[in-house]
């Protein structure tokens, strides 16, 4: 049996340093995970991915089911393999996607149903399918099917949420069969935090390696988001890996951190990269501004990433406006590295218990410039 | 003054293996260069082109006249260092461009004026102003303007666009100023033997660096192509270097170098890989196809390529029924690859006296396998 566990070095401001042990690696928390829906990073290749620092990413359950298929994905050797990434993976259970689907997915209380946007099939999952399809794709750690609710949720919905998500956290467990993955549960409750408590004293009954906090950053503004990210931690076994999915943006991370979260994923550096969207130290920066078309200045001055050492803001700029997709690439690659920059310096900064002076400075440069 | 060369080392079945020696390296010849149009070969890095094998490659100055314009590309250090490729480059003079704009352009005796796509503006290029453009650029090897035909080309058309280009080459070389760059001239002439050695007799009498073939690979058959690129060649020095523009599928290179030429340039290789076509010694494979779903071998076996050494036939066709970009950057580095390695290959043949035998030998493999 493959060897797993998470333990902490220091705790600092109530944010935590680890390290996450899986069958593919050690990967230093808290860490974030670049996401690749498909089986792939957009426009970011396994090598360059390694290079911004990043030791474990997200694939979607729901993406990859509906193409090219579990099965495929396991016949072509299982999604470390297929996507050439030999870091760590986890996948999501769908739960999330489906959510976002709306009115075209009805949930009872054994599963939910929603349509197959690529053929129009009806599609069925279950706590058992959803964990049958994630032990075919392979990944390292692996997601409970979860009731994901919006923002703003009614209370009954909610309610109903959590009980469902409580009862096929047990079901996921129980459908359990290879040794090799690791199983998260996922807390739900929306903003109600008597629902977070009964969803997280639920769980938390139950042995899982480790908790996700979802149903945030649905809508919420950051202030309510943070508010709930953070009592919720509070619910959560000290020892244990805790995940806040969906959360990544720069001006979230360090508050996240400090709530006590070990691992994060967000679509943001690789989107923003894609709109021309450069992530720096003192904000972001629209590489389209014509202040830029000259400028032979690096991305970020201070980055050693293979776009800020390679390439001109003049020429990324050039990029973007003639619509040369290496255009996306270039920013991604910074993006993601820079995002995993600032986690590695927040966990140098727990280590050496000075994490809160560092939120401080992070959020005057990078917040305080963009305003 | 920097140094420039071109050698032949050796010679067979009218194939030359040769030497162009620029200011960034020897380019073994014959030379296949990819097609940077705006500044970038589309979704490939310019340190995945070198890992290609390729050692110089073609920027359009029509469309880097229009954005980001040469005084950008200069004040960003020249396309070398605005491209970030420390190999040649070699810019074409934007009349074949100008020439497929069709209606929306005139050319007089001094030049052609033409509308900007991007903002409706005229723009005036004469033989003066392409050389001025080229030079602002900075590439190694710079083209004449020249008047490019169509196909087919009314005999009238064909005598005016020799008459114009003959006369154009001289006021090029005179508009001349920086001594670090080498001007290629143009052969016109369509399919008219007779205007083809008008075209040439006229150009050789000048002492250009090179001389290119033109107002070929514009719409006529292979066939009438090669036909007239193998005549055309037979008119030029047989010391100086020859140009084959716009010739580069794999179905032509071979008989192009037979033809004598040493330098060829296409966007196939990079088009081909946006559409999921990828080049195999035994002809076109199409990715989309459902028996590539759970086949876990490289695109082309033998390559050693990054493409072939780290992904899965499975999973590119994935990737590019999901529509990541990620697809066409694998797939297009492989088919430069592919591209480079007929060009070394075809390099050894010449230099071991078996150009023929391998150029029949691959025409089995594949021409043979597509029909």
């Amino acid at each position: 049996m493959a060897e797993f566990a998470f333990k902490i070095d220091a705790v600092s401001s109530g944010g935590r340093a680890g390290r996450l042990t899986t069958p593919r690696g050690v990967v230093s928390t808290p860490a974030f995970m670049p996401v690749a829906s498909r089986g792939a990073v957009r426009a970011v290749a396994p090598d360059e991915l390694a290079a911004t620092g990043t030791r474990i990413l997200v694939a979607n359950t729901y993406h990859l089911h509906l193409r090219p298929g579990e099965d495929a994905v396991a016949a072509l050797g299982g999604l470390h393999r297929f996507m050439g990434w030999p870091g760590a993976v986890l996948t999501d259970s769908g739960g999330f996607q489906v959510h976002s689907l709306g009115e075209l997915r009805s949930i009872d209380d054994d599963g939910v149903t929603f349509k197959n946007y690529i053929n129009g099939a009806e599609i069925r999952l279950t706590p058992e399918v959803a964990v049958h399809i994630q032990e075919k794709l392979g990944a390292d750690l692996i997601m409970q099917l979860d009731y994901c609710t919006s923002y703003p949720t009614p209370r009954e919905e909610a309610e109903r949420a959590v009980e469902i998500t409580t009862r096929w956290a047990d079901r996921s467990m129980k459908a359990q069969k290879r040794g090799d993955q690791r199983l998260l549960a996922i807390v739900q409750g929306a903003l109600y935090e008597d629902l977070r408590e009964e969803s997280a004293a639920g769980l938390v009954a139950m042995d899982f390696f480790g908790f996700a906090v979802g149903g945030l950053s649905v809508g919420e503004d950051s202030e309510k988001m943070l508010a709930a990210a953070d009592f919720t931690a509070g619910l959560l076994p000290e020892q244990k890996l805790r995940y806040l999915m969906g959360v990544g943006r720069p001006q979230d991370l360090p508050a996240a951190v400090a709530c006590g979260y070990d691992l994060f994923d967000c679509v943001v550096p690789t989107r923003e990269g894609r709109h021309g969207s450069v992530l720096t130290r003192n904000g972001r920066l629209n590489i389209q501004r014509a202040e830029y078309g000259l400028d032979e200045g690096p991305p970020e001055p201070e980055c050693d990433c293979y776009t800020c050492t390679h390439y001109s803001r003049g020429y990324l700029r050039h990029l973007y406006l003639a619509g040369e997709g290496l255009a996306d690439r270039l920013i991604s690659i910074h993006n993601i590295t820079f995002t995993q920059r600032l986690m590695a310096d927040m966990r140098t900064a727990i280590i050496e218990d000075r994490l809160d002076a560092f939120i401080t400075d992070f959020a005057e440069a990078y917040i305080g410039a963009a305003s």
